[in-house]
């Protein structure tokens, strides 16, 4: 089955950009995934082909009208009924692994890309539309952040990585990041590979991987650490709880 | 003066990419930013141009290896010595609004793009690397995340967004999610712009947008709300202590 993506954009040239390469690109000849893009534009009901306004109660900026963002997803929903509608937006709930799992294993995905000011908030409601965050910083639009979503969507379809990378040793996976890794010289610069990943004991390596997994999220990423804890603080009562019944 | 970015990637096709169009790529033409790409691949050392190697201890993937990576960072820094070096990875520090300020207000950065299992560790205290993490996803390569740090970038440099858009008031800014927007049609689809918006009074209309990004921010993203409030405890306390002193 094709992944099939849609991006509704005012720049559709944008795509498929730097997915036209590599994986990405390969699996898109291949027909692992598919790209349409949409020009809001051509939604606009004016003669001027306006898709902004000015933004009730002042201030700066113009904000995409609902009205022209409503007929714009509703073309796309016709193509692809059952994909999500996600709008890139720093007020959306920020993307995790967990999500791109769920959206990588359906039909597709819709992606609305704001610009300006960004989108009249009636929309989210009105076409049921998942409003995501990548990573906490401001964009000049929506486009670089659908990239991001659809090369992590991509890389998890069937055949794209390849046997090599299965993609389940990987940072967030398990909800830590990933352990450190090193190569050949064994020494570089006066630093050595730590000698545990040199001994060929497999148990020890493991467990060396393992604690330097769980180290480095507590250090670098205590809120995915806390999560993590909680997560596993809730199977284990809900095992307890299950054993009680 | 030209913000100066330099990426190291083994697709240097891959920029500018989206970045050649719209704000950024009119930035680009106006010299307001440069680019530059390295071939991470023109550094290796032997005649098959091996840019990667097994993971010591075992395990799927390649890791690149740190001798090369070190040239193509010194050969880099040799045209950019002032710009700091990020390499994307989701084990890095994730990238915020502040960071991106401090880096557009710099002389610009070079930005590592990793690709299979990641980057031999030793690469980072070895040549002095910041780790930076775009949103807690996995990636097929850092370039999408590069290209999401450089957009994030540009549009603050000078001349870049326009005296329309300051930049100000906008999400992560002030530690806050941003206020919702609206625009005609006062009533779509039965929905109707808030009251308050069409009200004209402005001392009503900046409490009530303060409320809603507030109310949004703990609703949506209690991690961002719980950060602020510390942050002004802080500098609270901070001025206590100083009238007291």
């Amino acid at each position: 089955m094709t992944f099939a993506a849609t991006i509704l954009t005012l720049y559709p040239e944008m795509f498929p950009g730097p997915l036209g390469t590599s994986l990405a690109g390969r699996a898109l000849g291949a027909g692992t995934w598919s790209l349409n893009t949409v020009q809001i534009r051509d939604f606009a009901t004016d003669k001027h082909r306006t898709v902004d306004d000015t933004p009730a109660g002042g201030g700066a900026g113009m904000v995409l009208k609902a009205d022209v963002l409503a007929a714009a997803i509703d073309h796309a929903r016709a193509g692809n009924p059952d994909a999500p509608v996600l709008a890139m937006t720093p007020r959306g709930k920020p993307l995790t692994q967990g999500r791109v799992r769920e959206l990588a294993a359906g039909p597709g995905v819709t992606v609305l890309c704001g610009r300006f000011e960004g989108f009249d908030e009636r929309i989210f409601e009105g076409r049921n539309v998942e409003e995501v965050c990548v990573g906490d910083v401001i964009l000049s639009g929506g486009e670089v952040g659908a990239l991001v979503l659809l090369d992590a969507c991509i890389r998890l379809l069937p055949g794209v990585m390849g046997a090599a990378s299965s993609g389940v040793e990987e940072s967030f996976e398990g909800g830590l990041l990933e352990y450190p890794h090193y190569t050949r010289p064994v020494e570089w610069e006066g630093r050595t590979i730590p000698e545990v990943l040199r001994s060929g004991d497999h148990a020890k390596i493991a467990a060396w991987r393992k604690q330097r997994s769980e180290d480095d999220t507590r250090l670098r990423r205590p809120d995915l650490w806390e999560r993590h804890f909680d997560a596993r603080d809730q199977s284990a009562s809900g095992a307890r709880q299950k054993k009680k019944d």
